[in-house]
């Protein structure tokens, strides 16, 4: 164990700079706060070090024999937090970028999530619901800032996100005849109209202006969800949710 | 039109109080803000006050007629605003006990919300899935809070929210032989075994605690999402959507 009690150290200015995007780019690491996430980080096996308040323990059945850890003051502790009832504890991460067998899978692929809390929700709901992989898009809030990270609840750990190119994922998965279905009102069908797809593509999209028109012409078939009351649209969440449930549970029967 | 351009003009304290739990109870009023919300609340005829920003316009299309309009300064408009970047727009509205059909409804009852964010979210799910209403049960956090009303986007206008016991309104309903669907990981079943209900109840629970036992005990029968990969568990607004879509979906086939 390694103590720091100076609020001077380099170090402490190393973490709090990976709450920026560019810093977790350059670095190709982030940091988790909490002891939830740091466990899930742990059994993913991406920590490099864990940073400690003086004031918080280690559970025991934590294996970090071949981690750093770093015990901080109270005052240092708080300043590296981003929440605001900090528990006390951080690991700082590797970011791995997975490979995936594209075959069989099946693809969540998000265009323009913008908000914090739902793609962190949005990832939680793909492990969940079973999902392969996650394909994080264009326009995508950073999978790594500290809300998005909060929101998974440690699904980030659980399957592949990855980022890239919507376009050329949807060549590389219609090649494999994966039937890819998009979000839409128009063109659409009732998405309860889809029947035992096996695998498949979902794409959902931005918040405001949905699913880029280009990629929704790309795909198989566009699905809508029907709305009975005067609500003129569902959270891009639950959306994910109904509709990667509903897909999952025809690929089960 | 009235003006009013001093930060020290009492009205500005009433308008700001309105952020209170204890105000909104004691007036019976509350307050929203924004175009869209403001729109929502004009149509469904509860708008007592319009507060506008000197630097805002009254959309052409809104009746107001009938119904206060105050002019303010930028200043005060900043002051009564919960938002990061107000858009100068405020209305101070009516509660309104609905009355409710009981007989062929379709409920949702929630047991200890706290989240503002999934409260609204929840309404905003139950008002697009055709819920005949929403009952608040205890525990949950107050729907007038302005956090809870941004996320239901104008749904909080569009079906009945009632507060009231759960307990007694589980017997009112069971009285009428409208099944009531309990959500629980234990002594549940998977809520794709539901055959068009025709009817129902479905009762969401607290965001780490769920579904009260006491409440699951008297449910006719409770019902669980499979969980497909790693996560824990659904968050609850997504929860919500997946099963009140999936019981829609049953009853309209």
């Amino acid at each position: 164990m390694n103590r720091i009690d100076s609020l001077q150290n380099p170090r402490i200015k190393q973490w709090k700079k990976l709450q920026t995007k560019k810093e977790r780019d350059k670095t190709g690491t982030f940091i988790v706060e909490g002891f939830h996430l740091v466990e899930e980080a742990l059994k993913a096996n991406v920590v490099q070090q864990i940073i400690l308040s003086e004031q918080a323990d280690l559970p025991a059945n934590w294996s970090v024999d071949n981690t750093d850890v770093f015990v901080v003051t109270e005052a240092i502790s708080k300043a590296i937090s981003e929440t605001e009832t900090p528990q006390g504890v951080f690991a700082v991460c590797e970011k791995i970028e997975s490979n995936v067998q594209l075959e069989n899978g099946k693809f969540l692929l998000l265009d323009g999530i913008q908000d914090p809390g739902n793609l962190g929700t949005i990832i939680r709901t793909a492990d969940a619901a079973g999902i392969t992989a996650v394909i994080l898009g264009e326009g995508c809030v950073d999978v790594y800032n500290s809300k998005v990270l909060r929101s998974t609840q440690g699904s980030v750990f659980h399957l592949p996100i990855i980022k890239g190119s919507l376009g050329e994922w949807m060549d590389k998965l219609q090649q494999l005849s994966i039937p890819i279905y998009g979000t839409a009102l128009q063109h659409a069908v009732p998405y309860t109209e889809v029947k035992a797809p096996g695998r498949f593509a979902l794409i959902v999209g931005n918040e405001g202006s949905g699913v880029r028109p280009e990629l929704l012409e790309k795909c198989d078939q566009n699905l809508y969800i029907p709305i009975y009351g005067q609500a003129e649209s569902l959270n891009v969440s639950v959306a994910t949710g109904v509709l990667a449930y509903y897909l999952q549970s025809k690929v089960d029967n």
